[in-house]
Order: structure tokens, then sequence, then C-alpha cells
């Protein structure tokens, strides 16, 4: 029997800089799964796999970013600037990141988590509202922190335009914008035509980075052709945590992009070890592309109006897919 | 706000015949993570979702394929002549389908299952044993079968070499031949490549086929570039059931390849319903990446080797993924 190794794409770990770095959110867009209920034990359980599994950035925050614990959002369970503050202390070699969404988090937030050591400031914004962010790009910078750049539900803009809204946040002080593809949304080609726009208007200024989502099942393979095309930094989260059908699996991506010979610095079989022995066993359950997810997916639509679309479907009597379904 | 559709992918169906033929597999490979207990009662509810949403084929037998009902691979709660009439009986436009592995079936059932009404025989065999097919071909077009081949573990073997074993089951009489990623070890070239050799080399005498698994969670976005290389019949299953991180998800090919503009006659919310309402009721457990899921795809190993790699691990001292690697 003739038996042959996959393709050419058998990869291993070089001995240079990795040419991906792993932000792994877990702890920041995890927490939406854990309706927020994040304790400081499993903080320090998380940080500790994936610090010693040589996972760079570690993202702790409510799942809405820093200020989330509201009312509306839900609240948290232990304040989230204890939990940035036992991340650090617990991290050898990771940086400590936090998400910023102007306008439900403050500078005033920033200025506290990094006090507690939070080294790396993710500011997010709709897609088309890039310009809210600029007085917190403003104040990370002055604090010293590394800032990213976050284009939430970037599907809903064409590449060109998307490259634009990077641009004025690269023009704020941004360091890192993302491409970041909130309701799983994103074709193979949407995700790599965005990704090479935001490269080819802010590469030499900046790095760009892609966060995935799970709906459509394809948060992997458009991370790797993120990858492949120009984006430095990727996002995970372990076992996918995250809502519906959750993020692009930490250790998946590790694997994959060691297979494919995308260096990562990632120990594959650490952050399998992470997400099997220490978040699978205080999982509420498993992410899942259950029809809700699908849907958002499909439809390209945020998770937040499906409520809605279905109770509109009940007082009008029509299907509520037809509702979500976006206008071409 | 400028808001846009995503790329220029956006679908819709065309009035012709579908691009791609939907198999769904859910009641033949889902029936491994069932450990092969299917009850008619669920064999008739998934068929009527299935049929009625206008899933072309649908696949019935034990996991391991006709007669593999038995100590070494588990016996079925319900015979599964039996829960094929029963599909026969269920579906009013869909056909049944079955798979047989020569030796572990026989002619003799597929005579049996033929005689419950199944139109269409799939023969699989490992990549590289194609020649153990011929008689169950020449058995099953002499019933008046359809028939498909089935290229098991297909990354075992390069583009070129798999293309020639697909030949030896064409010249043998199979009508459509399957890139088959048992071990979901493929990456996204992996699967284009060999679709593309195979449509080559058997493309006007056969259709080509794409069976992609979860492990790397690349079995979705692979079935997209299959059906772009050529593949004309795809397989997927309800909620991904199957073992281990399981199937392309049926309802997810559905909605993607929708948005790909990839037509297959399939109503994208009708399978969402009936992986939602029919089969989630009844799964034992939510399909995952687990850790051993994932190593059997970073590795290429078959599953069964896993537990044998965990034993000799603790016997000599060595860690457990380091036996399973993929020699280079």
């Amino acid at each position: 029997m003739t038996e042959h190794q996959i393709g050419t794409e058998g990869g291993g770990s070089a001995a240079a800089a990795p040419q991906v770095r792993i932000t792994d959110s877990t702890l920041r867009d995890g927490s939406h799964a854990m309706a927020h209920r994040f304790t400081e034990e499993q903080v320090r359980g998380v940080v500790h796999a994936l610090d010693s599994s040589g996972v760079e950035v570690i993202e702790v925050a409510h799942g809405d970013g820093l200020g989330g614990s509201s009312f509306n959002y839900g609240f948290s369970v232990q304040d989230e600037i204890e939990l940035i503050a036992a991340a650090v202390d617990e991290a050898a070699q990771a940086r400590i990141t936090v998400l910023l969404l102007p306008g439900l988090g403050t500078v005033e937030d920033l200025r506290r988590a990094h006090g507690a050591g939070a080294a790396v400031a993710r500011i997010a914004t709709h897609c088309t509202e890039a310009d809210v962010s600029l007085q917190h790009f403003a104040a990370a910078r002055e604090l010293g922190m590394e800032t990213v750049g976050f284009l939430m539900l970037s599907h809903r803009l064409g590449p060109a335009e998307l490259a634009a809204q990077a641009r004025i946040m690269v023009d704020g002080g941004a360091q890192c914008m993302y491409v970041v593809d909130s309701a799983g949304a994103m074709m193979l080609t949407d995700a790599q035509t965005r990704v090479s726009a935001l490269v080819a208007e802010i590469g030499e200024q900046a790095q760009v980075g892609f966060h995935g989502h799970q709906n459509l099942s394809l948060g992997v393979a458009n991370s790797a052709l993120a990858a492949q095309n120009g984006a430095r930094q990727i996002d995970g989260a372990l076992c996918a945590l995250g809502a519906g059908a959750g993020n692009a699996p930490t250790e998946v991506l590790a694997a994959t992009f060691d297979r494919l010979g995308i260096t990562t610095g990632v120990d594959v079989h650490g952050v399998q070890a992470a997400a099997q022995d220490v978040v699978r066993p205080f999982l509420p359950g498993l992410p899942f592309a259950d029809r809700a997810a699908i849907v958002q997916g499909h439809a390209g639509v945020y998770s937040s109006f499906l409520l809605h679309a279905e109770r509109a479907a009940d007082r009008y009597g029509v299907p509520a897919h037809e509702i979500r379904r976006d206008p071409h």
C-alpha cells in the first residue's frame, strides 16, 4: 500500500518569529456563552494554560467590552478589573488585552484596565463608524498601550470602503486593524478580499487581523485564508466558546495552521489540553450551529435582531426567516 | 450608513437542475454517534423532514455499512433492512441509498437492501483498495441500482494516484466517485486538488463527489471548494451527526451553498427545521471537535487507532500524540 503525506503543506515550527500572532478571546468573547459569569479561579486557570502554551495575547473583559456589565448587557459576576489584574498576575509571558466599545465603555474604563496591567487596547466600532474611536486610540497610545482596531460586522461593507474605515483608525493611532466577521457571514472570498484590501491600504503602517465566527462553519477556513493573504493577527477562543456557534476554536486554529505551515509559536498539544482539561469542564453547553446561528450567518444580521424578528413573525403571521433576510 | 450585500456571491435558487446533489447521511454515518441505535420512528421522522425539504438522496444503513451490525462494530437496535424499507415507504421523492464495505458487507446484503427498495449503492473501500469493489459494482448494476464509489481516507493518496483508483471503480461500473475525507484531515487545497484530479480522470464517464468531516472545522469549506472545482454530489448529516466532530452539517451546507450561489434544490429553512426540530431532540450529545477529533485530523490517522495509541502511551511512558503523529 503506497501512502503519501497530505499535499505539500505539511508544516512544523520554524525557529524564526511566528508569522501569525494568536489572540485568545475565551475570557472576553467567550463570556457571552458564560452569561458573563467568569470567576477569578476560571480566569487564572485559562490564562495559565494559554500562557504556558505560548499564546501571546489573551483578552479579558466583559463580553461586550469594558464597562459592559449592566442591566442592558448582563452583569458580570466578578468585576472585570479584578479579573484583568488576576490574568496579568498569572501570565508569565502573555500580554493581556481588553476590548472597548466607545459609548459602552469609556476612556476612564481604559485607564482602570491599564492600571490593572492590561497592555493592549482593542477598540471596536461598527464597521462604518471608525471615527467614534479616535479619542480612545489617542488615550491608549498616551498610556503607552499597544493598539488594535476592531471593525465589527465587517461583512456589511465592501473591501474598499472597509479599508477606508481602517485608514481612519490607523490615522488615529491603531497599530493593527481587524476584519471582524461578527455574524459569521463571510464566504471564503469575502474574508480574503477584505483582508487583502486592508493590507493594501494600511500594510505599511499597521498590521491586519481577522476574527472569525462559526455560524456557517467557515471561521477556521476564513482565518487560514486571512493568514495566507497577509493577516498577522488571528483571534480564537478555546472550545469555540462564544454565543451561538461560537468563535474559531483556538485549539483547531493551532492544529490547522501547523498543518498549513503557518507558524504561530503556539504548542498545538498545549492548547488542546487547555480546551479539553481546563475549559470544557466548566462549559455550560457546547457551542453549536443551531437555527438562530445559521440564520445569522446566512442572512448576515446581528444576533440581537433575532428575537425581534421572532416576535414580529408571531404578530404579523409571516415566517421569521423572511423578516431576517438581508435585502439584496 | 452605507451598507452593501456581501461580496458578489449572493445566490438564490435557479429554475434549472441543481448544480449539486446533496446526499444526507444522518441515518448512516450519523449512526456512529447514536451507537447504531436508530429506531424506525426516528428514521421515518428524519426521512420525512429531508424528503419534504428537497434532499434528493438519503443514506440508511449501519454506520459501518450493510452487515455492520456485529460484535466487532456494534449491533443495530433494529435491523437495517427494516429501516431501509421504512425509509423507502416514507420518501415521496428522495432515493434511498446504502453503503457497503466489501468484506464487511456482502453482495447478498446488497440484494436484500435492493429488495427493500434501496435505489443507490455506495461501495466503499480504503483509498488504495479500489479493486476489491468490482464484483459489488457489477452486482449493483445488474440489479439496476445507481452506483457510487467511496474512496475512504482519501488524504492518504496524492491526487494522481487517487484518480487512478477512481478509474478502477469507474471501469467497474461506478457512476460517481467520492473523495472521502474520513479523518477530516484535508486542508483546503488538498480537497480541491483531489476533486480536480478526479474530474480530469473520470469526468467524461462519471460524476465526482465529496464527503467531508469536521475534525479541523474545514468540512463545509472543503465541500464548497469541491463544488466550485466540479464535484456534483456532496454529503452532509443533520446537526453534523457523526463520530467525534461529525460530518459537514447538511443544514449549514444548504445555507452556505445558497449564499455561494451553488444550487442544490434543497429548502434552506426546511433542513434547518429538520436539524433543529427532528434530529436535535434525540441527539445523545452535540458533535464537538474534542482532542481525539483534532488529533485525528491533525495527524491524519483513523479514529480506531486512537485508543491503541493511548494504551501504548501508558505502557511505554511516551506522549500519545507522538505515537499518533503521521510519519513524514
